[in-house]
């Protein structure tokens, strides 16, 4: 396997995007990612497109065919795949653009991720995402998604004292990285006490523990290493790209306080990439609720397991603390466009280890980490970057 | 790159499986595919799996992680990923985990496919199915998918003189072939003027020239080639796997007499493979309709454009005739469930090349070809395989 680089990124602002299709999203942001980098259509060996539901959003499947088309590639007949794990489609779709580059199979690869969900009602859309949990176990008895991370969020707190408090300050804090970021779909700065104000999705979580409902895409242009200066004067290095699986049902979990897969993932990202956690200078983690990105940053031994929402409140993962964690706002206030947040962790990454991410910049990143969840961990992906 | 080898093959029975669940499929040809080389769960190292639309036709996505788990999988962790291009869906995780094995990340990997179909009503079937061609330029003016290739068909016709009774000669064939295959869901034969009389579903297509809904899974082992032997007394080599895409939209190819994805997927496969079409001693292509057969013949280079009605009244590719295709029924008697037919196709190739084909084997078949199709074309994908 050979070194691959990152060489050319590209994302659409994040939000409710009413006068814009999937395709109009893939095209806007294909073409941000093959001007950055510079590559023409010709040299294009393959593109692997990250996609939850373009079948319930947007009655639309063989995303992959259909993004070659509209950037303009269909005349080329480059191959192009869909690859789909619920909300890790990003992730997995840059893991196998990886896998594609590093095994000396194809040079330049695009890894793109893009979902459309706001074309449907928000019934319609909870039902489709509650595909991504085990539905004749789990959805046929009346879990929602939500539900299921709340379970994860009491269970947490009861065993380690972790407070409400903390989960909030999960949410403030992201919403304060969204206030930074131009394609952040929330630009606006919550309290405390907002969070609890606002309205009870599932017990403890309220309406902004949650991520939301997102129009977006984002595209990677990756290439062998040993040519990448070719490319970009700063191209970013993938260090380590790691996947695991678990059941798709809670019950069948050994601790509903870990989720397996992210464990597994993070130690086989770490030994490929050679580094510890206390290495990582930045890190953009799966919250699509409040205690999920607490629970990251144990699962992947950022800090001890249990003591996640005390080093939320200790200002640990704050863009000043020692490991700034979803500087981009994460899936809280960036948004969370299902099939694209994969792409997008790895987007802020490679702008943060560019120097390029304005106001919200890490200093001297060396080092940053992207892990995206599929589900409620069926699947995870963890991926880790260098300058 | 190195050679690949299948070493262990199952299919579960195609058809109407009321009493089964996608989980029971993929569990019975899980167990059927992996008892059949003999791997231990251990040895496994990813998973890839075809599906088309299982968020539509079960309420279901996240299927590599379900199928990861119900395969008793889920303890080790194994990466296992989803992969969709409408029709095409089995070929491309054939191609995935092929690409793995090739490029020397993983040892063993199991290609799997699996569609189950019947748990919907045939309108919500016929619109899931839809979305494989381009929602927006066709479904939206009211092209349905029969009617896409109705019009290839009108075309050829009149282009090529390619008579009705040569699109029903497809369909009697692979009737016949289906009644010599235990997992064909239709084992009745059919005549020429049984087509005729058969309801007009798209002129001038007939129900009995569709392939039919079809509940089905099939799952292949792969291995380098190198330890394949340790497996396997008749592992199967893939000397070729290539996938082109195409645009969605039939309005914007060059002809709609040919798949131009076909046509160059076929290419490079043959170049891969170092043989050319006269080399080839059966093939499994992508009968969707009859003409669709027609199509693939020529597209592949066994007959010159436009004279593939021809070949088939001649005889030329009945189980006797010099190139045997869609032994095993095809998708119109075998059945189509549209993320296991990749598989399928290649399963039906390993078993006569492994002489284990019973009363449809062909003689001493050494080279076979198998041809999937996503959509109208917007996708194909071709894999050559010897003994």
């Amino acid at each position: 396997m050979r070194p691959v680089s990152i060489i050319g990124v590209g994302c659409t602002k994040f939000g409710e995007r009413w006068d814009d299709s999937l395709r109009d999203l893939v095209v806007e942001t294909g073409v941000a990612a093959i001007e950055d980098s510079g590559v023409t259509g010709e040299e294009i060996d393959a593109l692997y497109v990250g996609n939850m539901s373009g079948g319930r959003f947007v009655e639309q499947e063989h995303i992959g065919a259909l993004i070659a088309d509209y950037a303009g590639l269909s005349r080329l007949h480059i191959p192009s795949t869909r690859v789909e794990a619920a909300c890790a489609s990003g992730g997995l779709a840059l893991r196998q653009a990886f896998l594609a580059v590093a095994s000396g199979y194809c040079d330049i690869v695009i890894a793109a991720g893009v979902e459309k969900m706001t074309d449907v009602s928000s019934g319609v859309a909870a039902d489709a995402l509650a595909a991504a949990a085990d539905r004749e176990w789990e959805c046929f008895f009346g879990a929602t998604f939500p539900a299921l991370y709340a379970m994860m969020a009491r269970l947490h707190m009861r065993r380690f004292g972790t407070t409400r408090d903390q989960l909030s300050l999960v949410a403030v804090k992201n919403h304060h990285h969204g206030c930074l970021n131009p394609i952040s779909q929330y630009q606006t700065e919550i309290t405390v006490e907002d969070v609890l104000c606002s309205p009870m999705v599932a017990d403890p979580l309220h309406i902004l523990d949650c991520s939301p409902i997102t129009d977006g895409a984002a595209a990677l242009v990756l290439a062998p290493a040993e040519i990448a200066k070719k490319y970009s004067d700063t191209p970013i290095r993938i260090l380590a790209s790691a996947q695991a699986s678990d059941t798709l049902a809670l019950h069948d979990r050994r601790d509903l306080t870990t989720l397996d897969a992210t464990v597994h993932a993070g130690r086989s990202a770490f030994q490929q990439a050679g580094l510890t956690p206390p290495q990582i200078d930045l890190a953009e983690v799966h919250d699509c609720f409040t205690i999920a990105e607490i629970l990251a940053i144990e699962d992947l031994g950022f800090v001890p397991k249990g003591s996640g929402g005390k080093a939320v409140e200790d200002g640990m993962t704050a863009l000043s603390g020692a490991l700034p964690v979803n500087t981009s706002g994460g899936l809280k206030a960036c948004g969370h466009p299902v099939g694209a947040t994969g792409i997008k962790q790895a987007y802020e990454i490679a702008l943060q280890l560019r120097g390029e991410a304005g106001k919200r910049q890490v200093d001297e990143a060396e080092f940053g980490l992207a892990h995206n969840v599929g589900g409620s961990g069926g699947t995870a992906i963890v991926h880790i970057f260098s300058r």
